[in-house]
């Protein structure tokens, strides 16, 4: 299957999410201009829809119910958009997806307010599909994402990180965002327990894999593919998976460990920790690594329905390792 | 009935709260002592625990359930308290009730995230209720809240505001939250809908004369008794009722307005503001729609159950008007 057909199958409940999101742009046309403007050029601004998508196919697999499905897949990525304002006024980012930020336009105090908004209008939906155990996903996962972002906040410059710790903050801030998708969209079709701890754990994996990928294209891929700087994280003092097998591999002059005691030119020495990786075996284990979790995100699939959306998740696990942005 | 019996009465219950704090800060002992120092600092200097005691009696007046109640409390109090921890991010304010802020300590970056982790465990806590019914007035209650701060933030400096956008504000920010304690509260006491209506009621109006008091209070408080400096809204470029109404009563040479114009000395004009307040009728004049809001809450009181927490809601009514700080 290709990546196409993998938004083609679910085209209604993807529809169903865009209109949901020019409804909630509109609702403050009148009321609120200023609203209604930082709601359209957060909303039109979006990305690949990866979470819908995950909620779209996971609860396609059992009983398929596209009104609870769509307030399922808007709820996940409006809580991811949130969680992306957050981070953009934090790192005083100016870009992302191409486009400035909230915080760029109005400022960091109004990006708080503007991301706890999203937070309210993310649960008023999850609320919407009319499971409790969807909301306790919901809450759960925010704070799992929460956790992480703090855990990687309180470890920013540190150069002692380990293995662990950073697959720790990453299965926090993006891969419980990804099994809250697939999880949610399973407890929503009814399907049985196993099939949804099928799911979750997909997910969780796929997540994993995915932020690996996000870390590797920080460093191999360009401003225009990537939308902001290349080397974002590690001007903002975050280890990533290829700069912590920089720091293993390379102990003595680093130039990762030269960004982080801040000597030197820091954009010379982000360059220099770019070049390092784009010529040295360490890009493909970063690679290997990544493509092992989205292997074994896959290893418990075939127990679930023969349906085309079982294939989708199949193509998607493929699809996150081999993307370019 | 004296307000050291309003406490008495929900005594368990309050009990209740502070334990699920204590839990919820040693949650984290071992595994993020960082995060465990930040949960210490602001559970240990909470205030006067307005919203749980309002949950708490909405909730006596017909089938109690403590433990439902309790989540209830948890909750609403952890909400109010992450919108404070952003409100301090916001305003880069140092002091919060005597003791240093989360932005103060941690930096504004952490205080961004650890409100958001707030929020989640306020979630939790809504779900723990078992009622979807509650957690949708959670949910609508943070879209008000944040909706009422971003209206602030968009009319920060403007003197060009009304009473009506004041009430708007206030109501938003502030009210909404005491209405979801009372309505909460009343719901998971199986109330009937007439009954929480009226609780909700209540509690709306009772928020507005708290807020209205709370504006007073800014100006003609003691640092000692605000735990922060006098004069924090006009340092911010709120404009709150006795401003307001300073503003209609002297168009010409007014030290607001000279504040918010940035001419002359900012401290000096807003000692200036006070004194201009404190000499003249409008603090009265303040007092006074306070006092109609807080009347307005208790119309319909005497058509609930004539029950003590019926007594403790109507001396609250007169507490919030009265008290100092």
């Amino acid at each position: 299957m290709q990546i196409k057909e993998v938004y083609k199958l679910v085209k209604d409940g993807l529809a169903g999410v865009d209109e949901q999101f020019r409804l909630l742009a509109e609702s403050q046309d009148d009321t609120f201009p200023k609203l209604h403007e930082m709601l359209s050029h957060i909303l039109c601004g979006r990305g690949k829809a990866v979470r819908p998508l995950l909620a779209l196919h996971a609860g396609s697999l059992y009983h398929y119910n596209l009104q609870k499905l769509m307030y399922m897949a808007v709820a996940s990525e409006l809580m991811h958009i949130a969680t992306l304002v957050h981070d953009d006024a934090i790192d005083k980012a100016g870009v992302r997806r191409g486009q400035l930020t909230i915080n760029k336009i109005w400022g960091v105090d109004k990006a708080i307010i503007f991301g706890d908004y999203l937070f309210a209008k993310a649960a008023e939906y999850a609320v919407d599909t009319g499971s409790l155990r969807v909301v306790r996903l919901f809450s759960q996962t925010l704070e799992a994402i929460s956790h992480g972002e703090l855990k990687q906040g309180f470890s920013a410059f540190n150069l002692e990180q380990t293995f662990d710790e950073y697959l720790e903050r990453i299965t926090g801030k993006t891969a419980s965002l990804f099994a809250l998708a697939t999880e949610g969209g399973a407890v929503l079709s009814e399907a049985p327990e196993e099939s949804i701890q099928i799911l979750k754990e997909y997910g969780q994996n796929l997540g994993i894999a995915f932020q690996i990928v996000d870390d590797i294209l920080d460093f191999i891929g360009t401003e225009k593919e990537l939308g902001k700087p290349v080397g974002s994280d590690l001007a903002q003092g975050t280890i990533t998976l290829p700069s912590l097998l920089l720091l293993e591999n390379y102990p003595e002059d680093n130039p990762v460990k030269r960004v982080f005691n801040n000597e030197g030119d820091k954009q010379k020495n982000i360059k220099e920790a770019i070049e390092l990786l784009r010529n040295s075996p360490i890009l493909d284990e970063c690679y290997q690594i990544a493509s092992d979790y989205s292997t074994k995100a896959c290893c418990n699939l075939h127990q679930l329905p023969d349906k085309p959306s079982r294939q989708a998740l199949f193509t998607m696990a493929d699809y996150v390792v081999k993307r370019k942005k």
